[in-house]
């Protein structure tokens, strides 16, 4: 028999005691599981970061394994709790819009609020609500048993680039910045390239930083230079090359922030 | 047959290899176990916030689980090495007060002085002498045959709230500071109720600040604003519901750090 | 049948997706294992700090165990991946000096070329080449057939401390800084007293602090006061017994930072 994997993912951080306590209430229920962490490290409440992060990284895991989300998840009669199946995988989280943030356009296999523990009072709803659904659900109980089937979860506007200025400009945002101080824009290959149509272009960056064209990789320029490329999500990231972080990180050196705007101006031929 | 738990909280971080020279002493002893960090990012040094979180953390594990803590733990010769077993867990570290900070008025099943490497000279007792211990206990090793059963641990007295002023003032101190910077006091609920008897109350915090009211829920108050309630620990807790981090966390902005006093005065009718 | 064990050390830190990604391919591959993270909090790109912390924390891990190492890992066009046997322990890494700086004089049983991926234009060689080696390797696959034999890796000069002034000083560098400030100077216990020859001596630490004698365990000093000991790694450090870190680590204390020359001058008698 197979391990089943539940993978964790929450703002509560790694020194306090909060995150021991789930995997101790999952160790109660099932032993023969493996527990991932992916992040606890999110900005605390900020789901466009969660969002990023679970975007990338719930799919390098086999399919089946169960996903806890522990951002922003407030008490039973604030919101409700979800369970759904996207991609083969299952998400539990809070109804606060994660799940549209994550999934975009994919659309879920099915999306129950889960009533199992309907009393509930918890302020934790992680540790008391999602670890006692994914484990009654490896155990063997049925989805129906566990909640209620609804129509959808919240559905939340999620950041997208716009095409400006006559189809010659693109408004972006900066949706994520890694240890390493990149900073990923949400502009998609896809979309850059609908708009790019082969012209030249110019991404306008604080202090007057420009950069005129995306490299393939990293180290297509010089050590501590600046330059743009798609990362391996797939997204636009502004980054330097092998910069020595005690300086700070690349966005700290750039003078850029998360939520910040981006703009590329594109010159007809 | 269940998988054995051992837990680990320590002040030596996540950055250094010291951590995962204790995981590679347990795997290499005992195969199927699971071992999982509780912290490791305790101040150095700091017993209270140690016992904070260990009080909070361990009753969540199953029974039979093993606590191992690894802060200010010296060498044999400077203090005793001890494992006890108290709520049905067992607990195996330095005797320099961090199980009487724990367990306060828990009486332990019973507490042995561990003999079992009376010559070791390790400056790392930690790797060397608890998780050796442990892996030995869990083998079928009695415990009567790796140490010395002993009177009690070393007890220090742990803060107490003081009731003052003729039975109008609780003077507490501020024991802990969490992730989002909520800061905890050493006022549990049932002291509060049995000094309160109904009465009204102000809380006075640095800065000027007053709180007059307990909340239920952070959420009982609007996003960014002040308010106390007893945390899932049971404690009274000073608190921002939602605060956004970026600006420094609720003490930062609060301007409380860890050891202040707080002062609540009542109001007689 | 014995769990076997991955290791794994990267600059990746533990905010990001990376790691989780990594551990979710190799849970894919192969269910029972265990996975423990050495660090991912490496200074990024820092290879010195890297091989400290390796030399240090691999031989606490049973023989057969595989270690991969992420800092400064690029692309296959850039340079090679390495898979070599040392000690009865398995390195996967990059051919950046890294394995020179681990091992230093000691000899690998054999060193190879990882050509089993030789098409990949990962941009993230730890997770789809280094997992996917060593699953194959795990699962069964030889060595010959993963990869081509060469005569060695790169070797990359590390920095020993040099003996100058016709043997009357030593000139060494501060090589690591752990968590609490404990500042690690590149001399062995064996370099020092082959130098030493029962001679007095007085180390130079910025800021004008002198050390003339070298203590053998933190306690020997009060708290608050300074010392040099040999640490458990074997290498002279320079410390300061019990320090409160708020005020920001020994090291910080002191004026030390990571790389800082230390001149010990040693007086004829």
């Amino acid at each position: 028999m197979i391990n089943p994997i539940i993978t964790l993912t929450s703002d509560y951080g790694s020194r306090d005691y909060f995150i021991s306590t789930i995997k101790a209430s999952i160790y109660k229920e099932i032993e023969s599981v493996n527990v991932v962490d992916i992040s606890h490290e999110i900005t605390p409440f900020h789901l466009g970061e969660c969002a990023y992060i679970l975007r990338n990284a719930y799919h390098h895991f086999p399919k089946g394994t169960i996903h806890l989300i522990g951002v922003d998840a407030g008490k039973k009669n604030e919101r409700k709790n979800i369970m759904t199946k996207v991609d083969g995988h299952y998400f539990i989280g809070s109804d606060n819009g994660i799940f549209s943030l994550i999934f975009q356009n994919k659309k879920p296999e099915y999306v129950f609020e889960i009533t199992v523990d309907d009393k509930s009072e918890s302020t934790f709803p992680m540790k008391d609500i999602f670890v006692k659904t994914a484990c009654m659900f490896l155990r063997g109980v049925k989805i129906e048993s566990l909640g209620t089937q609804i129509e959808s979860f919240v559905i939340k506007k999620h950041f997208l680039p716009n095409i400006i200025n006559n189809n010659q400009s693109i408004h972006s945002k900066i949706i994520y910045i890694d240890r390493f101080g990149n900073s990923v824009t949400n502009i998609s290959k896809m979309f850059f390239e609908s708009v790019e149509e082969n012209r030249n272009f110019s991404i306008s960056l604080p202090r007057a930083y420009k950069i005129n064209k995306i490299c393939k990789n990293y180290s297509d320029v010089q050590e501590g230079s600046l330059l743009a490329l798609f990362n391996s999500a797939g997204f636009l990231e502004i980054s330097i090359n092998r910069l020595n972080t005690n300086e700070g990180g690349a966005n700290s050196l750039l003078g850029i922030k998360l939520g910040d705007n981006i703009i590329i101006d594109f010159i007809n031929k």
